[in-house]
């Protein structure tokens, strides 16, 4: 099975992706609603915490993981590939990759949570990616809360949204990456904001788009997983707000979520 | 030492009335930044973490516990009061008390998280107290991550905050309870969408009058906690945000934050 996981119900974006994009495959899914959001907390916390997320996976038969949540790829991905022995994709990489080959000027722009901007990883891989490119990143946490409110339709957001993203499009940016899981669901808002010049990535898609070049690349791997479809959802809290969101990010029913403890 | 708990550094708003109130106590403070906040998640998961808060305060040297969560007070005192041999003071009962004893017409409105309101708690502990009233709770989660993003001083924020009590105005009310230890920093934001006619119950003020008060009442109890002032301050996770954020809330320089672990 593909493992994926998240500080919470976001990274379902990614596992919509998969059913779209890799219909056939069966994914096992775990969000950490008891202890989310991550995107706050320190790397160290969230790098204890992600250990523990992979490892609940991987018992639960995951023969590779796609950390969904972006405050995770960007401060635990090389603690998760030392420890474990499976392939582990993170969203930055494809994320980065992608703007890399859109951009036209090379002028980048990132929103994502305090942990993934502090991280200063889009810049690091933008470096060695395109070197001339400008990568400018900026923290936009009240957008999460936002979607899981239920806000996006709100004037309010509409212009937190635009405070947001002025010091960004005031520098010309042609390229904006949506780099945390709540944010596709906001996609439209942005887009207005940000106007027409600038192509927005969405990491859930370019990381389901890497995740099917892998299993095409690595038949041994791409046999290994079961076949099927449709998934197995845990997480480490349950309220009846947390089911009624994950519909809404998975785009569907999201059928029976498991709660389980890690702890 | 007098121990006081919150889902992280918002109880520290209680803390700085101890220091205002009863500048004499010493206090041991736990936030539980790891795992912040408490206010989306199940009662099950916040009992099982105030417990292990209370448990932490209690091997610190703390004689009683003052719960400063407004979420754990909704659902996990009497989990608490059956667990532990020392007096458990949670912020809902006095703010209770206080309304009661302040509203003229004995229409109240209440304003707190999810799992706060969702509780019931406040209906259920005024109709024991002046069963005529009538108390409306609701939920309005933005406002703590708006606070927690410093952005009490944005014009969405006051606009959020009229949408919000939009209904609980339209219904009348002459009273509006606080309930969460984050919106005090928003009392002027609120008093202004209110109008003139709503009194505001700040229960962090409440609870420590109501504290004061136990203390007077039982000189053995105040005998037995240390004399000198000041506080130790422990937090689950630590970041530089977390650091800038708690010496707002306390109203002044919170000195050393010690990380700890409770998992």
């Amino acid at each position: 099975m593909i493992g994926v996981f998240d500080s919470g119900i976001g990274g379902l974006t990614v596992v919509r992706r998969i059913f779209e994009l890799l219909p056939d495959r069966r994914v096992v899914y775990f969000g950490d609603t008891a202890r989310l959001p991550y995107g706050t907390k320190s790397p160290e916390t969230v790098t204890a915490y992600a250990i523990q997320d992979a490892q609940f996976l991987l018992e639960r038969g995951a023969r590779l993981i796609v950390v969904a949540c972006n405050s995770a790829s960007a401060v635990a991905l090389d603690a998760l590939a030392a420890r474990f022995d499976v392939p582990i994709l993170g969203v930055i990489e494809p994320a980065v990759e992608a703007a890399a080959r859109v951009s036209k000027a090379g002028e980048i722009g990132v929103i994502g949570t305090r942990a993934t901007v502090t991280s200063g990883i889009y810049q690091r891989l933008m470096a060695r990616l395109r070197p001339e490119a400008h990568v400018r990143a900026h923290a936009t946490p009240l957008l999460v809360s936002l979607v899981e409110e239920d806000w996006m339709a709100q004037p309010e957001t509409a212009s937190i949204v635009r405070r947001y993203l002025e010091p960004l499009c005031g520098d010309g940016i042609d390229t904006l990456i949506l780099a945390c899981t709540h944010y596709p669901l906001l996609a439209g808002v942005i887009a207005a904001a940000a106007g027409p010049a600038v192509t927005l990535v969405d990491p859930s898609l370019e990381t389901v788009l890497a995740l099917k070049a892998l299993l095409d690349r690595d038949p041994a791997l791409a046999a290994s997983l079961e076949r099927g479809g449709g998934g197995q959802f845990y997480v480490s809290d349950i309220t009846p707000h947390f089911r009624t969101i994950s519909s809404q990010f998975l785009g569907r029913d999201v059928g029976e979520l498991r709660k389980v403890s890690l702890e």
